[in-house]
C-alpha cells in the first residue's frame, strides 16, 4: 500500500504529523481556546441574511480587496485602542494562520530565518516550515516571561528575518510589556533590518491594552489579529493584521487571489456589527478567567500568570499521564508538550466547575 | 513615504505587482471566466439555511477534516466520471489555487522545480514562485496544443518535481487527450518520479471525459477542480483534488489547521445538493459557447478550438489595443498576455450578443 513517504514529498515532511489537537468526544472541552459562547441569535439572523444576499452573486468572485471588511476592521481597531488605522493600514485573510503565511512568504522564505521565543504558538515555526523559512527558537525564562537580555542577544546573533512576538502568549497566556516590544524592535532593525510581528490573537482577554499605538513610525511592525476568540467566531476562519501601508500592499504580491470567498466577507461583516455584545462575553470570560487562576492556586497547582483566555497550569512530573486522568473525568484540556505543564480555556461557569471539580479530584491522588 | 521596495520583502517580489484582472465598472464583463448565471433562489435559500445551521456553532473551530464536503465531492466525481472516487481521496481548500500552493509546498518548495505548458494558467506560476519552487516554462505548439515529443523532451532534460496539465487549457481553450496525458506521466515517471497535477477547472465544459479514471494505478497523479465555474459559485472559493489516498495525507501536512471555514462547508454542501441544477447551466453555456466559436469564425475572426467556458480569438497584430477598443464598446474581455490573441467568456446570451455586435462592428475597423 502507497503511503506517504513512498511520494516524493519534501525531506522536512518526511515522517511528520499534521499538525492539530486531538478531536475527541468529551462532555467539556476545554482545549482548543474556543469561546464557549454561541453567537447571540439575532446575530445568526443577521449572518443568515447577510449570506443569502452574498450568495445571490455568488457566481461572481469577492470583493478581491475585501474592502467594506477591512474598512470595519479598521473602525473596530481604531474604536477599541484609541489608535486610529484604516482600510490602508489593515489586511484579512482565511485565519491568522494564513494571515501569517502571507507574512512569511512575503518576508521570510528560503534563504531567511523566524525566530520566536519558545513556548510559544506552535503554529509559528510549522507555517516557517511550510513556507521553506528557517525557524530559530528563541529562549524564555523559566517563568515564561521574556528575558530581554537574552533576547536581544538571539536576535544579534542569528539576525532573523522576522520575529514573533506573541502577546498575550500561547500556551503560556504570558503578556509581554510594551518596552520589551519596543527593545526587540531596535534589536531587530539593528541587526538586518528585519520584520516584528505582533500576534495579538487574544489581546482582547488582556488585563492590558493592545500594542497597535506602537504601529506610529514603525513601518517594519506588524500587529495580527484574529475573529476567532474574542468574536467566538473560531467556525468562520478570519485573521486580520494592521501595519504600515506598504506591508499592506507587500503582502498583496504573495496573496492568492480572491483567496477571501464571499461569505466569509458577509460572515464577517453581521459579526462586526455586533461588536457590542460579543465583548460583553469577553467581559465574562476574564472573570471566569481570573476564578480558574485563583481556584487551581487554591487548590495547590502552580499557575502562569494569564492575560488570555485559558490559563496554564502546573507542575507534573508527567503533565500528559495528568492530562490523561483529566479525560478520564470527562473533561479535554491541552498537553501543548510544555513539560509539567497543561493548559485549560476559560469555558462557560459550568465548563469551568466541571473542571475544577476534576482537579480538585485528582489533587488528592497527586498527593497521595 | 514608504513603499513595498523599502520594506525587508524577498527580491524576486521587487518591482512586481498583484495577479488580478483589472476590475472595471462596464457593462458586459466577459473577462474572468465567472458563470454569467445567478445560483437558483431554491439554493440561495438553502444556502442561507445551512449557513444559518453552521452559524449557531460559529464559536467552535470547523471541522478540520472536512469530512462531509468531502464525501459529497466524491459522490459528484463518482456520478459525473464513472470513476469511483471516496473521501479518501478528495481533498479540499479555499479555491484551487489554494489546493495548488499546497502541493507545491508538499511536493516543491526550494530546491525543486514545476514544468507548466505555456500559455496556460499563469497562477501555476505565480504559486510556484510564492512557495519558493522553481518554474520552468514548457512549450506548446503554435495552435496550442502539446507537442508531445518537445514536451517529453523538456521533461527529460529539467527533471521537474511537479508537471502541470491544463486540460482544458486556460486561456486557449484547448483539451489535451488523455494519451497526451499518460505519456507525459511517463515521462514525469522516467524523469525523477515527479508528481503530474491535471488542472481540471473547466472539465465540465469540455466536449470530452474527465481524466479522473487516469488515477486508476497512478499515485503520482492528482486531478485538480473547482467549484467556481460549474457550479456557478466563483464567489464561494471551493477548490478541490482527487488522487491516491497518500496524496491527501501528505497535503495535510502543509494545510493550514482549520483552513476551510464552517461558512464554506455549508455553502458548499448546499450547492452540491442543487447539482443537477447547476449542470443544466453548464448545458447552456457549452452550447452559447459553440455559438460564440461559430460567430466569431463567420465575422472573421481566428479562434482556438475551446472545450472551455471562454473563447481564445485573434489575430491581431496589437491584441491590447483591440481589448481596448472592445472595452470602448462597453465589453470587457482579457488579454491574458498571449501575443495576438484576447478570451472572451461565455457569458449570457444578451451578454454574447452584445459581445458579438462588438466584434463585428469592430471588424470593419480592422481591415480598414
Amino acid at each position: 500500500m502507497t503511503g506517504i513517504d513512498d511520494l516524493p514529498v519534501r525531506d522536512e515532511l518526511r515522517g511528520k504529523s499534521p499538525y492539530g489537537a486531538p478531536q475527541l468526544d468529551v462532555p467539556v472541552r476545554l482545549n482548543t481556546n474556543e469561546n464557549p459562547y454561541p453567537l447571540p441569535e439575532a446575530l445568526v439572523d443577521r449572518i443568515a441574511e447577510r449570506v443569502r444576499e452574498a450568495a445571490r452573486n455568488l457566481n461572481r468572485y469577492p470583493d478581491r480587496d475585501a474592502v467594506d471588511l477591512r474598512t470595519q476592521l479598521a473602525r473596530y481597531l481604531t474604536d477599541t485602542s484609541g489608535y486610529e488605522v484604516g482600510l490602508a493600514n489593515v489586511w484579512a485573510a482565511n485565519g491568522s494562520n494564513e494571515v501569517l503565511q502571507q507574512l512569511l512568504q512575503t518576508f521570510g522564505g528560503p534563504g531567511r530565518t523566524a525566530i520566536g521565543f519558545e513556548p510559544s504558538y506552535s503554529m509559528h515555526g510549522l507555517i516557517a516550515r511550510g513556507t521553506g523559512t528557517g525557524w530559530i527558537s528563541g529562549p524564555r525564562r523559566e517563568d515564561f516571561t521574556i528575558d530581554l537580555a537574552a533576547a536581544e542577544q538571539a536576535i544579534a546573533e542569528h539576525r532573523p528575518d522576522v520575529v514573533f512576538v506573541t502577546t498575550p502568549n500561547n500556551p503560556t497566556g504570558t503578556a509581554v510589556p510594551a518596552e520589551t516590544v519596543l527593545a526587540l524592535y531596535e534589536a531587530a532593525q539593528a541587526a538586518r533590518p528585519s520584520m516584528v510581528v505582533v500576534d495579538e490573537a487574544y489581546i482582547e482577554f488582556s488585563h492590558g491594552d493592545s500594542l497597535l499605538p506602537l504601529l506610529e513610525g514603525r513601518p517594519h511592525l506588524v500587529v495580527s489579529r484574529t475573529m476567532s476568540k474574542a468574536f467566538g467566531a473560531a467556525g468562520l476562519r478570519l485573521g486580520y493584521l494592521a501595519a504600515h501601508p506598504a506591508v499592506v500592499d507587500a503582502v498583496q504580491l504573495v496573496r492568492l487571489p480572491y483567496h477571501l470567498s464571499a461569505v466569509t466577507q458577509a460572515t464577517a461583516l453581521a459579526a462586526l456589527e455586533h461588536t457590542d455584545t460579543l465583548l460583553k462575553y469577553v467581559e465574562q470570560l476574564k472573570s471566569e478567567r481570573d476564578r480558574l487562576v485563583a481556584e487551581l492556586l487554591a487548590a495547590g497547582y502552580e499557575v502562569t500568570a494569564s492575560d488570555a483566555n485559558f490559563v496554564q497550569f502546573g507542575r507534573f512530573a508527567d503533565a500528559h499521564d495528568v492530562w490523561r486522568r483529566i479525560l478520564d473525568r470527562g473533561v479535554l484540556v491541552r498537553d501543548n508538550g510544555v513539560p509539567g505543564w497543561l493548559r485549560v480555556t476559560a469555558g462557560t461557569p459550568e465548563e469551568n466547575d466541571a473542571f475544577l471539580d476534576a482537579v480538585r479530584d485528582l489533587k488528592k491522588e497527586l498527593d497521595a
